[in-house]
C-alpha cells in the first residue's frame, strides 16, 4: 500500500514556520508587518468560506488580512481605483483576487488580475509572473499556490526529481501548465496531457511522477499508474455519497494507493497546502519589499 | 525518403504576403507605416551578420527598419533610457534588442529586455509575452520568431497536430520553452526534454512531431524517430568540412531523413522563417496599434 503524503501535517509545519520567521521579523524590527488584501465582488457561498478560511488562517500566522466585499454593482473602473490604491499602500504586500466574479457587470478577470502589481500577485496569476515562470526566473516571480504547494507535497516524499518522467494531466493556467514549468525546472522530463491526448492510460503509466487535475472524480485508476510511482491529486469534486455529498479528488485514492509509493488524499492533500502556499507568498512578498527598500523610511509613513 | 520542409520557400511566401498587405494597409492610409528598430550594443561579427540580414528583408517588405548601434561604453541607464523614447515613439511598433551585448559595462540583459514595452516586444521576450503563452492568449501575445516559426512550418505539412505526440527537445526560454507552450495551445500532447532527461532516444522515438534545439551537430539518428515523424530541427551549428566551416542542425539529416515523413533542412529550414516571423511580428504591432488609435491624430504627429 502507497504512504500517505499528509498534506494537513505538511501545511501545518509550513504554517509553523512562517509564523516563526514573521515573529523573527517583528523582533528585530518594530515597524514589521505583512498585510493581505481579499478582493472580492459579490456573494457567492463557495467564494465566502475560502475566504474566510484565508482569513483566518492569515491571522494565525500573524498576517493581516483584509477583506475588501464590493457588492455586485460595481464596475470594472471602480475595481481598477480599488487596486491602484492597494498597489501603492506599503502595508499591504499581497493582493488577490477572488474568482469568479459575481457581478451585475461585465467585469475582465484577466484585466483585474493583470491590474495588480507584479510584485503584490501572490496568486501568481499576473502576466509578468507566469512569464518568469515559463522563463525559469522562479526566485523573482510568485508561483501559483496549488502548483507550488504539490511541488512541496512531492518534494516531501525524498524522490529525486532529476530526470525522472513526470506527467501532468491538465493544462489550465492555474494548475496544469504552471505546474509543468515547475517540474521542468526540477529537472523532470515533463510530459504535458489534456482532453485531446490520446491513450491517456499509457502515457500516465510512464509517469514516475503523476499530478492529476482536471476536475473528474476518480478519474485515475490504478492500471494507469506505474508501480512505484508519486501521485498528486489536485482535485476537489463533490460527488453525492448516500444523502450527503462528499469530496473526492481525481483519482481513485483506494484502487490507485494499491499501486503508488506515495499518494495525496482528497481532502488533506494539494487543498491544505494551497492556502499555505498563499501565505507563504505573502511573507515573500513582505520580504522582498523589506530588502529593497529602506525599511524605516518606507514602513513608518503607511 | 522525407519530404523536405522548405522554409525559404515559405518563408518567400510569407514575406510576399507580408509586403503586400503592407502595401494594401498604404493604400488605405497614406499616413500607415510600419517602424521596427533595432538595439545593438557593441560590434560583435554574428550580431552584425543578423542585423545586416534583418535590416535588409524589412526593407524588402516595405518595413522602416531603424539600427541603433551604441558603443562598448555605453551603460545601462542610458540604454533605457533610449528604449523609453523607443517606446513612445508612434513610428516605431517593434523594438528588438540584440543579444549578447558586447559591452564594457556590465548590462542586466532581462532588465533591458522587460524594458521594451510589451506591446512592442517584436521578439516575445518581454515576460508579459511569455506569461501569455503560458496562459494561452497568444493572440494577445508576440510570440518568439523562432518557434512561431516551427510551428508554421509543422502546420505547412498539413499534419493534424490535435493528440499527436509532440516532443520537444531543449528547454530554453527562446526556444524549446515557448515552442512546448505552442504545441500544447495546438492540442497535441508535449514531452519536454533537455539535458537531464534519461534516456532520450526512447522518447523521441515515442514523437510524431519532434523539434530539436540543443545546440549539438547530428546529435539525433534514424533510430530515434518514428517512422512517419515530422521533424524540425532549430540547431544551428557551425562544423568544420575539409578546409571550411559548414553549418548543420542538430539532427543528422541525412540518416534521419530515411525515416521520418517531413523533414526540415539546415540551412534552409528554421533558420529563414526565424527573421520572417520578426517582420510578421512587426506587421502585427502596428495593425494592433492601427486597430486601437485615432490613425490619423496618431501617425501624423510623429
Ligand atoms: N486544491 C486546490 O486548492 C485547487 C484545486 N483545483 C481543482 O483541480 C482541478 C482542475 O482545476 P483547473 O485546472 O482549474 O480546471 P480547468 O477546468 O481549468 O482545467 C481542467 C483541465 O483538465 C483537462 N481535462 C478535462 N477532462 C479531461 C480528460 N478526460 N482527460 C484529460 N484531461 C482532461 C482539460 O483539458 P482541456 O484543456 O483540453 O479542456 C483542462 O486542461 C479541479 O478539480 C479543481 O477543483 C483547482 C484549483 C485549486
Ligand atoms: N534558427 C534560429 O533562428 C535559431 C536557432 N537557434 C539554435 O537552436 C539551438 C538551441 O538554441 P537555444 O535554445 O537558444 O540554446 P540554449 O543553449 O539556451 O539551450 C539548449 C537546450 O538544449 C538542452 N540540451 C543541451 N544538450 C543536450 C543533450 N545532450 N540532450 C538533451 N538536451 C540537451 C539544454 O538542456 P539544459 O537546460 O539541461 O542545459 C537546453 O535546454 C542552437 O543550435 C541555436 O543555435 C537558436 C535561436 C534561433
Amino acid at each position: 500500500m502507497a504512504i500517505l503524503i499528509d498534506g494537513k501535517s505538511l501545511s501545518k509545519s509550513f504554517l509553523a514556520k512562517i509564523r516563526q520567521e514573521l515573529g523573527e521579523f517583528k523582533a528585530n524590527n518594530a515597524n514589521f508587518q505583512v498585510g493581505l488584501a481579499i478582493v472580492q465582488v459579490g456573494d457567492r457561498a463557495d467564494s465566502n468560506i475560502y475566504i474566510r478560511n484565508k482569513l483566518r488562517t492569515a491571522g494565525d500566522v500573524g498576517i493581516n488580512a483584509k477583506h475588501l466585499k464590493f457588492n455586485r454593482s460595481v464596475n470594472e473602473s471602480i475595481l481598477i481605483d480599488e487596486i491602484n490604491k492597494l498597489n501603492s499602500d506599503p502595508k499591504i504586500h499581497g493582493i488577490i483576487v477572488q474568482l469568479p466574479f459575481d457581478s451585475e457587470n461585465s467585469i475582465d478577470s484577466d484585466l483585474i488580475v493583470n491590474t495588480v502589481s507584479p510584485n503584490k500577485d501572490v496568486d501568481g496569476l499576473h502576466y509578468a509572473n507566469a512569464g518568469k515562470i515559463l522563463h525559469g526566473q522562479v526566485d523573482k516571480a510568485f508561483v501559483p499556490c496549488t502548483p507550488k504547494g504539490c511541488l512541496e507535497l512531492i518534494k516531501s516524499t525524498g524522490v529525486d526529481l532529476k530526470g525522472k518522467n513526470a506527467v501532468v494531466v491538465g493544462r489550465s493556467k492555474l494548475v496544469g501548465s504552471p505546474m509543468a514549468n515547475l517540474l521542468k525546472l526540477n529537472d523532470c522530463t515533463v510530459t504535458i496531457c489534456h482532453s485531446k491526448t490520446v491513450d491517456l492510460p499509457t502515457i500516465c503509466r510512464s509517469a514516475d511522477i503523476l499530478v492529476v487535475g482536471i476536475g473528474k472524480p476518480k478519474f485515475v485508476k490504478s492500471d494507469w499508474v506505474k508501480p512505484g510511482a508519486v501521485v498528486v491529486d489536485c482535485g476537489i469534486n463533490s460527488v453525492q455519497s448516500g444523502e450527503k455529498n462528499k469530496i473526492c479528488g481525481d483519482v481513485d485514492f483506494e484502487d490507485v494507493s494499491k499501486m503508488a509509493k506515495f499518494i495525496t488524499p482528497v481532502p488533506g492533500g494539494v487543498g491544505p497546502m494551497t492556502v499555505t502556499m498563499l501565505l507563504q507568498n505573502t511573507l515573500e512578498s513582505a520580504k522582498r519589499y523589506y530588502m529593497n527598500y529602506e525599511v524605516d523610511a518606507q514602513w513608518k509613513c503607511g
